[in-house]
């Protein structure tokens, strides 16, 4: 997930799109396919040092400025001048973000299904086995064990469509030049960003320099992914506490031990899954506060989201590789859980614990 | 708005909820029908004063305890114990949570539909009209007038869509029972929920306690759809600043006058949508943080959701309002359009802005 | 609380604001005293619905306009004219606020202390009772029970004087007139503010109409407060678990009670002040995010502080009184302290805790 | 500010902290002096990467249990065993990040220390110049142009004075071993304190594992600053836009430019902190979102916190040195601040600006 949003990455992306727009363009007859390739075998070859350009971006307050000085004179000629031809700099880091959403979703994904897989296994495995239900941090009435279990599954299966919805809608080409109104390529530019899209693997679309709601979408889908992984963290670190005892998370080397206490097996992976959902809400509204972006291209909003976003993707990640082991792992005791349920003197009846189950977890499948 | 969100109304919804709640156990024959049409007949016609029963909830931590004693004392044998039967009062609260989201959401639509049908209008109408772009606060190239209204109402009709979608999944009825199991429904429990929902006018589903991502998700799309509408207030009070003036908000009485200044008129609509786009995205956070809920019912996470989900609505509707009233009669000065983009000296080539703004309000349609 | 922010207090302040004003501005000759007289008259005794005006000053963006309005047409000739001299409606609301926070400061601290009183001596009874401390929610070693006690009051008290010290700095008058210059006073502005503030009991200060620091540290230092009192909640919901139990919180008649299970004990009284500690931040970071506001006077971000802080007062003031109540009443099981120590087998040193109560204690005397 | 929140400087303090305690330890007779040299000594020469041992204490969830196992492995007989006596991996983090904050802090101190100086320097010179006032974003009445800059200035400086108070309050030494009562330390425990916060320059404190409100006030000031450098990064582009043009920032090479259109000078400082400006409440309300900490040490919040804060003083350094050099280079067009006061036709009375700014500025000296 570091991969997916570091300096090389950004900068292999920002590549693409300048090789890709110049042979776009060149199929368009707006540029000669000599210039064209020209560039297209500069951006193949060209050794930049990311952290580097990275740096400069970061004085120029946009990454295409310093990239385009660099490229451009390495060319020469018409090369040079067809270059970056009909865009400005935000089309570039708008669609290397779009790519690199996209890159990380699939990082992303495998983990949520781990989760959900391991999960729902488990939810059918305990779903009848009587267990005392819990509300308000107090004992309340049976349910089946795996009916927590499934609503764990169930929350982070939706979240994780919610996001996958919102990614395919969002993440999507940036491509309408200085102001947004595609001037400059001869009533050619719709047919363009069609090819441009179609080379980059991102949806056609209409330009969006401050039109941010499909980010700000994925941006609030993320932060309920994660905080469906930390309702999970919440709930497997309160079974495991001491003098409840009904589940805990697997030992993995290296993790979860104490520098004090060599007795203590502590619920890191809820650990990082619960500080995720902490985090998150806010990297979330940071993203929302940036929406009313000031007319064709706004000044700040914009320019916060990448790094919130990356934030948001990282903790995603974290979150649900946690998740993932945990819940492949979790340990739980069912002879707890009975005395449990025998202390709270409060029967045995699970009512319709297990349909539900079978409900809850039908819907992913 | 406020009506939707209000004491009475919260009653109104509560009261049917357990008549609703009554008759389908009867018809499921859990209860007997006379039972049923006791508590159906004491509900229609019962008199509490929502005030007192609010404050008496807001001591015993939810609604439904102090409004089952009140029922309960007015009821006597079978009905009496027939009451609320199988249900707990976040099963309550959660329906009419639900049941407010929907009747709020007819509201508020009607408002982003008046937004977004007068500013296609308009967008149409300056679609091919020459301006001044703007980029990061300098101008940057000529675009249509109309391209910039175009993008304002396609960011709204988005963001309506968004809302639509996760009201739809997320605004459902609530019936799970004391621990989420559906126990003491002698296996009826679905079929009593079917009918329920059915009577209540909202989908059926399994149990969300503590599976608040549908929540979450309308915070979320009201949040994105109030930046929507800030992100035109923006633009229409930048383009209302002295020494621009290409556009202005249409004077209202009573509205945008200036205490201590007789020649001023404030863009006191933009001023109700900056407001509600600066306080939604820590709304739509709070409700974000409480995801990790407890077990089987949260403490504290759901009961912090209402409070924040009236306020997200009611700067949705007044936002909303606001900003049909300015696109209804938005004053646009096409002589300053002209001289604005004479003085930036860099011509009047819009590119494709005609096309783009066809393409932007054509989705809509 | 609501008192403190209700309609009825902001037109209590706002016609003080304006007799005040007056009775300055005569003092110092720029109007006369039968007018300043004729103001304070009217202002005393004028009576207004202050519904009816809270629903103008929504449309008019501002309260000062229509409350201007109805005093000036009931005031003729030099007392028309004289009224509202040199000021704006930004003064007017901001003035209103200051003292209405300094009102809602009174109430919270009282709540405030009665938490930290309570506490103090709790945690002084219980310093030296061995019990099992936990971390990341697992037995960790023994402490002092009363050291847990010390820490919620120390918490809860320097959050107190953080409160105190930002309320002193940030809710002063405001006197700057239409632009923040202080115009049309004849250079007798700073004496008139002297006055004025003099009058309305707050402190003097230079105009703040975009400089809102005061403001976004008084919000941070209330969800500072609140996110305190949460952090006892939490503990105490978490004591009172079955299989801890070894704190809980008192029986008070309607408050905690099920409406399905009719055994539970709620902890309602951590509900609030959870409930609460999930909505500050988010209300904090809407402040916050207005900070930047535009030139001499802003548009939208000091407009929506308002009902942000009013919000922030009643949560800081429902979580304060809730967990008096409960720091007052705390039912504290020795027996079940005892067994769970025992039962971590981590035997009973509980190192320097009784040093720590006590100067954790003693800083608050 | 990057280099005090790396990886080597965590490991340098952390290093520091094993040293510094076990010299104290030896001081009070806790362990043997040879014990304490050969542990320092190590500390000083041990050679470890900081990228590796990073990457490990992700795993372990915390650093000191892959750092203390390294030190361990390197000592031999007594000083092994003596080695992080009497303390747990919090007390280490905690100290390292106060460490940070410190270090941070004089970083960033110096950069606000430029602003303000420029600033006040700039609101001088430009006291008495008559500029027109903007409220609401509309033309208003005449101010001195200095007085704007004041502002900016008196915010600024208001807000480095209380993000000094909440780190001398609240960066201080966490010493409190494994469950904050620190045991196992024979009665010295409170000796050791003292001589390991000397050591470390570290202001000596009661431990702090779970009242966190300390953190949250500094990063809640952190905010407060970045919203004041916002601010005036607001008011700075709205006077560089064309049609106004009353003050640009400097050209400084490699900032600014545009990758499409060569005649534009975007204002890249204020998009800096601007954008920092919009991140920077959401990563405040997250730490807030962290106080309710569960038990003796908590899950999940304070471990979010590091992250969070060292975000915030990185926003806070790019904002404060992008406006440094904004302040210090401010092109200021006093021909079209005539021109604009002229076309407002509110004549030229500012008021008693020129008092104001030196009021203002005079608070700060």
């Amino acid at each position: 997930m570091l991969a997916a949003f570091s300096d090389a990455a950004t900068l292999r992306h920002a590549l693409a799109f300048e090789a890709e727009l110049a042979r776009a363009e060149a199929a368009e007859g707006l540029i000669s396919t000599e210039a064209a390739e020209a560039i297209a075998a500069l951006c193949a070859s060209i050794e930049i040092d990311p952290a580097e350009l990275a740096e400069e971006a970061a004085l120029a307050g946009t990454l295409a400025i310093p990239l385009v000085t660099r490229l451009r004179a390495a060319l020469s000629g018409e090369a040079a001048k067809a270059l970056h031809k009909g865009v400005t700099s935000q089309d570039v880091a708008d669609t290397i973000l779009a790519c690199q959403i996209r890159a990380a979703s699939g990082v992303l994904g495998n983990d949520l299904n781990r989760v959900t897989t391991a999960l729902a296994t488990l939810a059918r495995r305990h779903a009848a086995t009587p267990a005392i239900g819990r509300t308000l941090l107090q004992d309340a009435l049976p349910i089946g064990f795996g009916l927590r279990i499934a609503h764990w599954q169930a929350g982070i299966a939706e979240s994780a469509i919610r996001l996958r919805h919102e990614i395919e809608a969002g993440a999507v080409l940036q491509f309408g030049g200085a102001a947004g109104s595609r001037a400059g390529l001869g009533g050619k530019a719709a047919a363009v960003s069609a090819r441009l899209a179609s080379a980059l693997c991102l949806p056609d679309a209409a330009p969006w320099h401050t039109r941010r709601g499909g980010i700000a979408g994925i941006a609030a889908a993320l932060a309920i992914a994660i905080g469906a992984l930390g309702k999970m963290a919440r709930d497997v670190s309160l079974l495991a506490q001491n003098g409840i005892a009904e589940a805990r998370e697997p030992a993995i080397p290296g993790r979860g031990g104490s520098s004090a206490m060599a007795h203590k097996r502590n619920p890191t992976g809820c650990q990082v899954a619960l500080s995720a959902s902490l985090r998150a809400p806010g990297l979330a509204a940071g993203i929302l506060a940036g929406l009313p972006a000031e007319q064709e291209r706004g000044l700040g909003g914009w320019q916060a989201e990448g790094p919130a976003l990356a934030d948001l993707f990282l903790l995603a990640a974290g979150a649900a590789e946690a998740m993932a082991a945990v819940a492949e792992g979790l340990e739980i005791d069912e002879t707890a859980i009975a005395r449990n349920l025998a202390a709270a003197g409060l029967g045995d009846d699970i009512g319709e614990s297990a349909a539900l189950v079978a409900a809850l977890i039908a819907r992913d499948d």
